[in-house]
């Protein structure tokens, strides 16, 4: 199956019946009765209308009919994430977490709780990988096996709904647009001078048992703050992080007095990110001496 | 050689000549010379006055005289390390940077600059091993090996001296010690309640190019402070360090609200130490949101 | 009355019955009866031990007679402080939190507080004046006014027990004394060079609604400490205090580049104190751009 | 003379030499010339070019005639102040600092500098009264009466150009404004939940050896700022101010278990203002037990 172009919201509340549910057949997977569904209450006032009706609609189906739903997931990053059977809008959201780069003790591991959840409750593993890390994956899974049938059926529908939601962000287009980005900013202040730190280095990891992964490296402007959000745009995946600002080296080229070694060189700031939808400003405030930093927003 | 026991401050003041010289034979390496020299003076009134005595009377040898004191000296790490002909002191006193524990990479980085330095300055690169760690003994090497001849004299003279004083400190007893010792303290506050951070499991690691060593692992008091210092009852290592403080458990267990995961789990503040003999007071003020530290005293 | 002089615990409990309960005839005002209900109970471990000993005399008395020891407490700042009436001890606590220095309108107000205490409770209001600021007298007055009579009749008692517990702490000598004291103290950090701010002038002042007091005026030490308590040896008075911190002159003597007018010059700290027997540690960690403080201990 | 009302770059481009006199005549204070002098050179590209220009004339221009527009100016608060001698320009700007709420002492101290000025100089002393407090104007006084003759002369020229450049910015509308303002701005951050803080009450007061002045009082929104900056769309006069915020009512307001009374109720923030175009963010993270506050931009 080939990407689908992205279509207005004008448009398909104008289109025939059938266009409009061919272009929105996939948001839900393998399920164009969704679209089906609310055809007829078109036209929508905005993005945000269309996604309630179609929660509402599978909400409203009988249970069969989400379970059919919910069944109709692959295996993630099970056997068929390598066998081509997943829609396009699956496969290229499963890289996002690092999915399709799994060392071999980790594809063990998914695979393990995969067929652990699959035995205890008779549905795939289904969850909205770009608002999750590999580990907090791993975490998910941990705390859903716990969970009873019930539990988890209604979990299921709610991880559907956020991966339903991202890809009608992405499918449609209308002026106000759905909220489903979250934002993670920093901002450098020098309270030596009472000035933006300008020109540091700030590097963001994400951090894993398995070890750390260079999200981005980026240098402060000379407002202090970095030309875009360090994240931003998309989800920001729960999971652990570090933020590594090079003071050391922004101190010495403004030439302040410095212990050899410095104090301070690279200061660390490690943290987790709950909220995918949140916006997580870290700060820092340093001098050669002292730091504090806070989640502001 | 065998330890040699410690001996007061009183007794080496009303020693005979030969048995004052006898205690004090190996404070500086193979070099009698320096106690003969002092030995008319007595009595000292303090152990500061004695081992001020014993650099001036090497200040006032003939420059043979001092570089054959020089001379004396083990190569670092060298071949002389791995066979016996040190005094009892050079070895205990290498052990401490870990340096009897060099991968085989470092034991031929090591070499490598010893080499290089002796082809330089046709002297062994002496240093006072207690008062660095292994990463700060190669930054040294690297620097000192761009000084000149005369530079490196003097350096290698100061050196001696540290490395005297700390022996002359664990030989004699007295009433006023020698003042040889640096500290490292912290102190976590919980600014969510405004009380001592108690029952956090505080670690200290060391850090170097090749990776982190677990320095001591301790579990803040009810006054939010450690029982003894991090670091105490020595020079401070030279070096880079990082404390992680646990403060993700400690917020749960007082039922703090959380995120999940918490926004602040282990906080690290990575640091160095420049001053051997200072004290570095690394508090941490933290609420489950935010946190700053600095240098205190 | 003339003031008693302090007696040692060991002669307390070698004396005669009539010697010891004379000695402390007047911790309980009016009351030698309550020394007399322990006279046999001697020897006492510890002053403590003697102070709860006679905590559970008055306890264990009945009603009427704990009626009359709070009735023999004379009217705070009432007619009877300015007659004579009261016993030393009384005269000379009140006068601690400016009770003798009352202005016209806080002398009615104090009148009209005092008449509808004893209209609505048939007792004078009892309160220990060494815990307290003539403010939060004042507030006290009128949240007490709003119990019922049972509870205030223990707040009475426990007030006295205040009373009490100081009085025998002057009055009686002994190795471990009673904890009765609190603490306020301050240290400044200066982050621009991570060293103690020392020689900072460091004014406390005494908040109250007609204005403020200055309690003391101190300069910082080399730690940047000072070199006694703000407050100390006496409880801390419940109120509301301001802390100034001269930091301005501070960093212009150091030559630190400052703006003009300087960002911070006077930095002032807000702050209540609640527990008379805490121990508050109000530092400031400082830059000429910046400044945080916290409640440390 | 009447309120100029405002004209567009473009129509002061495209008017006759005379219309164009007329509307920016008194620009620089009763002296015309300044504009006939460029008259010839539009069109002005933009609304700075044309201020650089008018600048450039005056810079030109002899300096008897820059003396003589220097000696256009009235006394700062003297009699002409209360004759009406003044251009309405000048009138509506001294009342800006409260110089038309001098009380008794500050008129005869304003009297007497400004007799000093004119005595040392020959000239009335100038200065740009919407960039300073009436306190900072007392300071200026003091400083320039310690200048020479030749360094005042030029003081008082870039105060004119000053003066000028704020005028030329009410007059003419231009797609880019003159960047003449300042900005003062706020922000509470609550660490206790990592939410900014909302609802809080904020004052500022304007300080000076003579009392403090409410500026203004706002309430933060749902982002813990304030809807407008709290000095905005204007020169931030030069002076001492304190913010205060009323944290203890917030905290309480949220159920944040206190101390009674709160450790920290109205939190002041002391600082002063150097730069009128510069801006002053200044932020406030907090917690009932800790505050901490810093420059921003």
């Amino acid at each position: 199956m080939t990407p689908v172009v992205s279509i207005s919201l004008a448009d398909l509340n104008t289109a025939k019946a059938g266009d409009f549910v061919a272009a929105l057949s996939d948001i839900y997977e393998h399920s164009p009765w969704v679209a089906e569904a609310i055809a007829t209450r078109r036209p929508f006032a905005s993005i945000a209308a269309l996604n309630d009706a179609m929660i509402a609609a599978v909400r409203a189906a009988p249970t069969e009919q989400q379970m059919k739903l919910i069944i109709e997931h692959p295996d993630l990053a099970g056997k068929a994430a390598r066998a081509g059977s997943m829609t396009y809008s699956s496969k290229s959201e499963q890289s996002g977490a690092g999915l399709d780069q799994l060392s071999d003790f980790e594809f063990s591991e998914f695979e393990r709780l995969n067929g652990a959840y699959r035995t205890k409750f008779g549905i795939p593993f289904i969850i909205c990988v770009r608002r999750h890390t590999k580990s907090s994956i791993l975490n998910q899974f941990e705390k859903r096996l716990r969970n009873d049938r019930k539990a988890e059926h209604e979990t299921a529908l709610e991880e559907i709904f956020h991966i339903a939601a991202l890809r009608l962000g992405q499918r449609v287009e209308a002026l106000e647009r759905l909220k489903l980005d979250g934002r993670l900013t920093t901002h450098v202040l020098d309270s030596t001078s009472g000035t933006p730190g300008a020109g540091i280095t700030v590097e963001l990891f994400e951090l894993s048992p398995s070890g750390e992964r260079l999200v981005t490296s980026v240098v402060t402007n000379r407002e202090g703050r970095t030309e875009a959000p360090l994240i931003g745009g998309r989800p920001l995946p729960i999971g652990h992080y570090e933020l590594r600002f090079r003071v050391g080296d922004y101190f010495a080229r403004r030439g302040v007095p410095l212990a050899d070694p410095a104090f301070l060189d690279v200061v660390p700031i490690r943290f987790a990110v709950a909220e995918p939808e949140g916006h997580y400003h870290v700060p820092l405030v340093v001098t050669p001496w002292s730091y504090s930093t806070y989640r502001g927003s």
